[in-house]
């Protein structure tokens, strides 16, 4: 099985690169040269040219789309570019390819201003006075779009190109809208990241599952099995057999 | 009360101005000069040239934004640029210049999908064997994302932006899913339409309403009171007044 790997140099594609390699013939994607590059075969290409970029998808059978601006501040511009051009033309190069699934990085801050609103609000500064861990809805698949920024905005898209291209052309589709994912695996960053960790070997067999699991379109979230998490996984766990193994609550201090 | 009404010069633009001269303050923005220009004054800039066409913002209290590519086969290029690019300047604009409401002309596009799905299937060609009007659910504000074009996505885009843009700057905004509209103000252009149709004055009360009625973050369905319509009114009516007066039953030949 051929995968290609978008944003492959990155700090999640270098990890998948090296976690999935075993099982799946893997190929790269990135906007330019990197001395962390994983070495695997790799088309250097902007995503936002689409001739360029769509040579990568020839033969390929799944993408796992993870080239994107990440900071939550990315100024409009980027966005643009990088993450809703870009994102257009990977599920384009798909079908033109003839790709069969899709796995694209989405974020939670998609959906990040659930944070606002209580019980989450106070989950995400450590105020638990009077809940329960898990004693409350969680935000799952068929909330609301409500997202926190621009980059926000570009993951919503991307959620909403992927459905039109399933329900128009059959591509198979998983958006993973994506916690906390950093270069030390830990979740000590804040309180709010005990809940909303996503550790590597989470993401890796979350996204080993999308691969090679039955998939029509599906939002699943991407976090951690964490004490405090406000996000389902139970939809995932469901569908795709997603089985977290970890939990930022064992790293508290 | 100062409207700046975009893409002034079209279809519901102009019709709109007319309808809504002598209640507003009404200004147009357009990207061209045109012979069927309404007699307001206009600013001539391209949505996407944010530098042009904020300009216009100046001292408005609220933008009417229906400028885009309306056909819902308008390639990507033209989506990106046009829909995309210019409807985010058009939120942007509003929260420089402190334009406090912004009016934004989605579309039923965004959820075309759930026309593939039984009742709404049968209803659009017509077949009703069975069907009481009315007697099924209604596809409203809360359905999930199916655009069923990159245009119907740039829709869904634009709903995302006016969330964000209301929770993070306290922009007031509606978003309207405009049914079928059109020149001869008729919903006889075949059996669907008899269900989506939306007429100039439904439409102008409706755009009315959405001006000077309490408003925080909504999405309403632009359409008439149509016998197999399939888009709630109801949450129009509750929330702001909406009170349609056609039905596209009283066309059927």
């Amino acid at each position: 099985m051929k995968v290609l790997i978008t944003g492959s140099s990155g700090l999640i594609g270098s990890m998948l690169v090296n976690a999935l390699t075993d099982q799946f013939d893997i190929f790269g994607l990135d906007a330019r040269e990197s001395d962390n590059a994983p070495d695997v075969p790799t088309t250097i290409a902007d995503g936002s040219d689409y001739e360029a970029m769509s040579k990568a998808f020839d033969g390929v059978d799944a993408v796992v789309h993870l080239a994107a601006n990440a900071p939550v501040e990315t100024p409009w511009p980027d966005v643009l570019k990088n993450n809703i051009s870009a994102t257009h033309n990977v599920y384009e190069a798909a079908r033109q390819h003839r790709v069969k699934r899709v796995i694209f990085a989405s974020s939670n801050h998609a959906v990040g201003n659930f944070e606002m609103d209580e019980p989450y609000s106070r989950i995400r500064v450590g105020d638990y006075e009077g809940l329960d861990p898990g004693g409350y809805a969680m935000v799952d698949h068929t909330a609301a779009i409500r997202p926190d920024s621009d980059y926000g905005v570009s993951k919503a898209f991307g959620e909403a190109t992927g459905r039109y291209y399933h329900e128009h052309f059959g591509l198979e589709v998983a958006c993973l809208r994506i916690g906390t994912v950093n270069a030390q695996n830990s979740p000590k960053g804040s309180v709010r990241t005990l809940a909303t960790w996503l550790s590597h070997r989470d993401l890796a067999q979350l996204v080993t599952q999308c691969l090679t699991q039955p998939l029509g379109f599906e939002i699943f979230y991407g976090v951690s099995d964490n004490t405090w998490r406000f996000w389902d996984t139970d939809h995932a766990k469901n569908t795709i057999g997603y089985a977290p193994q970890d939990n930022g609550e064992d790293y508290r201090e």
